[in-house]
Formats: C-alpha cells, structure tokens, sequence
C-alpha cells in the first residue's frame, strides 16, 4: 500500500501542526537539502508540449529517496473555469523502487515557492524588513505573504493587481491574520517605501513589471512570476544595477529574468550563500534579486516533509496503488478469487476465456 | 477528481468484459496505436540508476493524451518477498493538461507485454502453429499464455523454468484454461516439436536460452526476457538465421537481442509490417523473431484502455489527486473550511500562525 495525501489533507496536516511551524519545518528541509545540492540527482524536465499548454515530468533523487511531480501549465483554463496549473508528486524507496507516497502537489507548490522565496529573503533581505510590497495576487499569492510573515515577520503588505477582484479575494483570505494591507493604485504605488519587492504575476509574455526608477537602493526584489522562456517582469536596467541570486544557474538562465542578459553575467547560487562559501547583499544599499524559477529539489524537500508529517500526524490514507500478490513470483494469483467473500473473478474469467 | 484503477479492479474489469474478449481489444488498441505510430511524441525513458535497481519514468503522448508509466527494475528484491518489478500510470487531457486516470500498472504491464506478443505472432508465426513452447514460467508467464490461447487459439504448451516451484505455480494458475501442459526437463526439450517458442526468463545477463542448434526452420521466437543492456536469451548464430521484427529500431539496438549484432543488422519495425508496407515471414521455413523490449506506446495503449473501461463498466473509484477550489484562482480557499460540517482548518491554521 501507498500513502496518499490529499490537498484536503495536506491543509489538515498544516492545521495540526500549526501553520508557523509547517513553514518554518518546510524552510528547515529546503535548507537541508540546499546544502546538500550536490547529491541529487538532477536532469532536465521532461516537456510535452501543445498548442494549448505545456505538461511536464521532474524527476530527482538522492541515494534515498526518488521524487517527480506531473505539473502543467495552460494559460487558456480559466475560461473553462479551470486551474492553469495542477500537480501530483510521487516519492519512491530507492532501495526497492516502490513507491511510498503520491500526494497532490497543486497546494503543495505554492507551499514549497512561498517557504523557498522567505528562506531566501532571510538571507538577502536587510534583517529589519517589515514591509512586503506584493504585486499580482493570483492563486500563489496568499502563499508568499504567509511565508514572508512565519518566517521573517514582515506584517505591513503593499498590494496591487490589475484585477480588482483578485484585491478582494486577497484581502478576504488574509483579513484575520493580523497584517497590516493596503491596497495600492499601481505597481509603482505599491512598491513605494517597500523593503522586500515580490512579483508574482501570470502573464506569459516578456513584461515589466518593475522600472528601475521604482526600486529603491537596499531592497530586496523576490521575482516569481517569470519563470519560463518568453515570460520576465523586470526591467533588464533593473538587473543590470542589481545583485543577482538564483537556484540553479543552468536552468535559470533559460528560464529566469536573466534570460535577457548576457550568458556570463555573474550570478550567485542560492546554496553557496547558504553554505556561507558567498557572501549574500554586499551592503544595506544594494538592491539584491532572488530570480526564482522552481527546481525539482524543491518539491523533494516539499514530499520529504509530507511523506514525515504524514507519519508523525496519521493524516491520509493508504491506497493500493500497487499489485501487491501474496506470493511476488505469483502475479496472476491477483486474477483469483482470494477469498470466499470476493467475487469469483477466476470464474468470470474462465466463462469469458471459453466464450 | 481523478480515476484510479487498482489491480483488483483491474482485475474486476476483466472478469467483467471477459477475458477473451478483454484480451482481443487489448490487441485492437495496440494495432491502432502500432498503425498512428508517428503521431506520438517518443522520447528516451528517464532512468535513475541505484546500486540495487533501476526507477524509471516513460512518457509518450498523442494530440489528445499523455500518458507516464512509473517502473522500477530490482532484481534482488525477491530476498525481501517483494516483487522485481512494480509499476503505475496516468494519463493527462493534452487539452487542459489535467490528469484522467491513475492506474496499478505491474498487472497492466503483463497484460500489455502479452498482448503485444500476441500481435506480433498474429502477423509472424504460421498461421497454423498450435504448440508453444514457454521458457521461464515467472510472474508474466500466464499472462502469455492466455493472449495466445486467446489470440491465435495456441492451446498446447511445453512448459521449462530452473524453478519446480514456477513449474507447479504455472500449472496451478493455468490448470481449468483447457490447455494441454506438458512439463520439460530443459529448454531443449521444450523447444523440441514447438511452433512458437517464448522465451522469458529473468537473469540479468548474456544467457543463451536458445541456441542455434534448438530452433527447426517455420518456428516463430517471441523474446520476451532480454530487454536491457547486458541482458539476452538467443545464441548470435540464431539471430544471424532469422528474420527479426522489433518495435522500434533506434531502442531495440540497445535494449533487445540485437544489442549482440552490428548496428546496421537489417530489421523490420512491427508497424511496417502491419501496415502492409513491409512482408512478415518469408516463407512456411523461415525462423522469425519478435525482439520484444517494451514500448511507451504499449502503455498508452493499455492506459486507454483501461480509462474506456473503466468509463463503460462503472469499475475503478474517483479519488481527490488534485487540488480542485471552487473558484479556480483561490487556492488558498483550501485552507478555509468550505461548510460547517468541516474542521475548522483556518482557525486551526490562524492559531498556529499566531503562536
């Protein structure tokens, strides 16, 4: 049997546990396995696409434990009132190749890019942030301002998008959890006076979302939403007078906002700060970027915690993903009745076999 | 929500549909799939390699579906009565990207490898053969038996494993399929007066179940047991006599009995053949070969199948894999209870956050 892990229960998992714990757990395992970098196993997402979207498979391991997650992206499913992305994960024992946990990755995505976007805010942001401006307030949204705040305090909010309607779901989902937020008339507004900048926004075509002249010198900027080819929200001036920091240098120069500059610009790795090998911001008045794309290490320290919570919480169930004969030389037994109160399978066969 | 299918009921599903009629569409969706071969987007398998076996990921799709099996390979997993061999699927609207079906595929697998060396035989063996010789009765041996017995009406068979038990396993499993079974003291002898040898043993290594010497002129050899590097059942002198159908060339090469012959060894695809764009056998004396490695493709056609099933016999439940809100960009609505009658999640949430 394998365990299986609804979003529903992923949300009670989060609820026994406590919602600042759960992130603060998640960024303890994202740390760990950032500082372990080396060890997985990494290769290129397998990408499947179609003039409507794009579906992908990514895998990675460590000598323990295997992980992939089934993500797509469809830009033209809200019209069909549908989600633009959805994902499931599953985590196998590398020891016997069974797999031990299949769990929705949909709420656990933005789970794992909100915890990584705050474990890299602690430590490039200037340690008394407190303000968050926060511009596009789709599905992840929410996401990013809990984690900002478990993690790193930061209680006044900045907001703005161009959907009014996502303005009042933003504010109904956050009314109770004691932040200060104002409602901002436009990406400039709303950056004003921030110390932490994250973009999240959704439109796949290369946009800017932040002018050089709307960020003030010692912010941090946690760019999100650009994250495929052909999708950026900052300026390239912006870039240029900033310190740049990223996952996985590779795959981010493809997929990032440094996709347009210059294949050699310096970056620094997110992991080589965190191992203390690079320094992080060089001063209170640098402007510093965390370019996030999402890596498939993220969603291993994501079903790594799942798969432990799980344990440790009893929520989920089993489900008997797997042929699971008695007698493992033994696979057509499961074409057998096993016992008297199961239906006569065999029999079943054996007349369809004759007819 | 998504279908997920178990080998039980999977299992259900063919006593329902009957076995012979179960098997009989099975090959129609193969020879269907086999005929649009170039409609489907092929890539490598993604392989993760451990000291003890191989996690592998096998993606294809068509412009309607995509399809994933989830396989490992660890031979030393019978020590721990575990199987060698487990395996899921799913498969995915290309339309919207979301996921249909989530399916057992360790029982689906044997139906499938059946299945399509039945197909095979069906266009290359005489079309009078009657007898077959199965060498290596593991866990797949039934499931050949059956979709030749099925297919062809083969309903004799000269059965050989190392193992007595697999010998009194096969027996058991087969003993009310009205077959005549007669037990072989070597493969030589199995062979001997057989239309159809099978060959699917499990060693991983350069064996030679079947040498030059064993195979008379007409006989068609279904090779099932060699299928990855390092890993082969016939003689080099056998091969060199026959004439050798596979599924796809470029995989074949590497993966099948061909990995022992030049690269440029003359072999025809099985689609060609069943298109009629290519001869079968040459004549009533001619060896022939079905290099049996295991194809995406097959398991997209098994996956469809089953999701057709599963749709016509009302077998198989909906199980919650994605996170699916009511308003499709307000994810985090899944943290906040939906009626009463749930927990209250976001209170639950609200006082971790808070403490």
């Amino acid at each position: 049997m394998v365990a299986f892990l609804s979003a529903r229960d992923i949300a009670r998992i989060v609820g026994e546990v406590g919602a600042r714990r759960f992130w603060r757990r998640l960024v303890d395992y994202l740390r760990q396995d950032f500082a372990r970098w080396d060890v997985f196993e990494k290769s290129p997402r397998y990408a499947n696409h179609s003039p409507r979207g794009v579906i992908e498979l990514m895998p990675t391991s460590d000598a323990d434990a295997f992980a992939f997650k089934f993500v797509n992206g469809h830009p033209g499913n809200t019209q069909f009132n549908l989600q633009t992305v959805v994902a499931f994960g599953a985590m196998a024992d590398v020891t016997t190749g069974y797999p031990t946990l299949i769990a929705d990755m949909t709420l656990a995505t933005a789970f794992r890019t909100g915890a990584t976007s705050a474990l890299a805010a602690a430590h490039l942001a200037r340690s008394d942030s407190k303000v968050m401006a926060l511009i596009g307030l789709g599905a992840q949204s929410e996401f990013q301002a809990c984690a900002f705040n478990a993690v790193l305090g930061v209680d006044r909010l900045r907001v703005f998008d161009v959907d009014p309607e996502a303005i009042d779901k933003f504010e109904r989902n956050m009314a109770d959890f004691g932040l200060t937020i104002v409602r901002c008339a436009d990406a400039r507004s709303a950056a004003f006076g921030a110390d932490i900048v994250t973009t999240i926004t959704a439109d796949k075509k290369l946009a800017t979302i932040l002018t050089d002249d709307m960020v003030a010198p010692g912010v941090h900027i946690n760019a999100v939403g650009g994250d495929c080819p052909g999708k950026t929200e900052l300026a390239r001036e912006l870039l240029l007078r900033s310190e740049i920091f990223v996952e996985y240098a590779p795959q981010t120069r493809i997929e990032g906002e440094i996709q347009q500059l210059d294949p050699e610009h310096p970056v620094t790795e997110l992991r080589e700060v965190l191992a203390g090998r690079r320094p992080g911001r060089s001063s209170s008045e640098a402007i510093t970027i965390f370019d996030s794309v999402g890596f498939a290490v993220e969603d291993f320290s994501m079903l790594r915690l799942l798969r432990d919570l799980a344990w440790e919480t009893g929520v989920g169930r089993k489900i008997d993903l797997l042929a699971e004969p008695a007698n493992p030389k033994d696979l057509f037994s499961l074409l057998h009745p096993l016992d008297a109160e199961q239906e006569d399978i065999a029999t079943l066969i054996k007349a369809g076999q004759a007819a």
